[in-house]
């Protein structure tokens, strides 16, 4: 008959293959806590009080990246979009479109990956939707992640909190995700130790959170269009100038090549592991400090500040020979596929 | 400069051209409460008590078809997918997939339906996600919706308060939303009458159950594998033989004769307005009774019953001549991208 090591378009009919496909493949990775036979069409959970609700569709290409694979992204994404709300990441789902003829190893793979990405961010996979189409109407898979997290009391975050001499803090050096993706999809040959940042960030917002209080004023990650459309975002929605010294911004050597060497700007570029938080000035030193506890963590550091309220609010930074650059929000991107 | 009349990749890469696709053409159409610019990674909610949450991802191609489209369909989808768990929706995420080229009108067509849909069903779309490949790498638009919905503290449904003698509901004929779209996709010209029964089910599900409390033992809506899958997935739960007539099942002639030239089933094809409830056998009557108050319940009926504990757990069908069939859940399904 037909090759068992390949998805095939029935897979997706609802039918005795779907549920074999479900029992079999994706319950086992995934190890939720519901039985085989008793999935209902939707998960049963008990909330109370304030909750976060995010969703992501993925769809990076290659699949599979140094440092990751678009499981692991899938739950990441998910987990750090609660995360930056000030929640505890609690139920996700997840949904997949799979093309006929992808290889069940790959599938497996970036099930056991995803399941292990949850279990490190301390959430259950609780529900989930399996479509195939057919060769050509998606490359290989499309994963969309949604998710819940409960929100915590003494949290209270918002662009409507940012202050005037408030502290930017950034926990990582920029771009990793984009260019290990990039690299691995130009072959670039010299970039053999760049990988992917991709990690659950909740650890680092929960401790601010929870150590530092209502002195955390915002926090997000910067993904799509990285650091500049983020501060972008900020600068238009409080409507006050920020400014940011390039000097403090942490590098990876081999990113900045990369990106150099494909005529990219990493304060554009994607990351998937970074978080960047809008504090009080008092509290900056402190949240340096909890920063630095967390191995994900690499020279976090205070970029700049936000300034006052301007009829043009700008970013600008500071370069590293003292000139000065307004940062722009990306037109549009030179990098798809990235997430 | 390129054609404003189609999407490009850029309006994906999370600058200046994402914000505007999401502040001109998403939001207005979906008159969501969030005001452009302040959009979080999240959507702040409150939930007291237990609450449902589930995911589905659309590929049904075409993306417009006789009584509805993919966004009408996402939205619908996953509102009922809630609704049969008891919940009332209250939340939706919308998550698209685009595909470079994509014509900005029909983008525009379908997120007015999504939000008409919505509207409806009295949910609110509160997050959301925007990702565009490039050309052939999904066919148009994936659409991925999750929902939350809050369970109403009468309800008490589920495979194990399924009991001997209790009654299968059937809320209208079956297979209208397969043929209307299988019809579309092979130009049959007989089924001009023929549209899909597409519809959100949370009117019929939230009387049922405030109306008849735990009475009502079990609901779903018979979607992909159709009313045949989801009596054998009945049968295998609760390990009890199923008994239907075929007299009673409610036909639609259209779809029955497009089913016939297409050599399908009407038991397996899919569904998306229509409701399977399993209710007490005395509460039968009054159940169908509350069905036919709805414009979308077309001759709702009892169709079978609940049999005994069997170590072979059959569902048989007593055919118009009075013979018997088992009915199967179908191995694959000859009808992809339906839904």
């Amino acid at each position: 008959m037909t090759d068992k090591r390949y998805i095939k378009l029935a897979h997706g009919g609802g039918g005795q293959l779907t549920s074999e496909l479900i029992e079999q493949v994706i319950l086992p990775a995934l190890a939720g806590p519901q039985k085989p036979g008793r999935l209902a069409d939707s998960a049963l959970l008990s909330a109370n009080g304030p909750i976060a609700f995010t969703t992501d569709s993925y769809v990076v290409q290659p699949l599979e990246f140094p440092g990751g694979d678009i499981g692991k992204l899938a739950i990441c994404g998910t987990v750090n979009d609660l995360a930056v709300c000030g929640a505890t990441p609690s139920a996700i789902s997840m949904s997949l479109v799979l093309e006929e003829g992808l290889q069940l190893d790959l599938l497996k793979r970036v099930l056991s990956s995803a399941g292990a990405a949850a279990g490190t961010s301390g959430v259950e996979v609780v529900t989930g939707d399996t479509k195939v189409v057919e060769r050509g109407g998606v490359d290989g898979m499309v994963i969309n992640t949604s998710g819940i997290g409960r929100i915590a009391d003494e949290c209270d975050l918002g662009f409507d909190r940012i202050c005037q001499g408030d502290a930017i803090l950034l926990s990582g050096p920029l771009g990793e995700h984009a260019l290990a993706v990039m690299s691995q999809r130009e072959s670039l040959s010299f970039t053999a130790d760049l990988a992917s940042d991709c990690a659950p960030i909740h650890e680092l917002t929960g401790a601010l959170v929870s150590e530092l209080g209502k002195d955390v004023r915002f926090m997000r990650d910067p993904t799509r269009g990285g650091l500049a459309a983020l501060l972008v975002d900020i600068a238009e929605a409080t409507g006050r100038d920020i400014e940011i010294r390039q000097e403090a911004i942490p590098t990876n050597k081999t990113a900045r090549a990369a990106a150099e060497m494909l005529g990219l700007d990493l304060l554009v570029a994607a990351n998937e592991g970074k978080l960047v938080a809008v504090v009080a000035n008092s509290a900056a030193e402190r949240a340096t400090q909890i920063l630095e506890r967390f191995d994900i963590c690499d020279r976090p550091a205070a970029i700049g500040h936000v300034g006052t309220v301007s009829q043009t609010p700008l970013v600008e930074m500071v370069t590293l020979i003292e000139g000065r650059t307004v940062v722009q929000r990306p037109y549009g991107e030179e990098l798809p596929r990235i997430c």
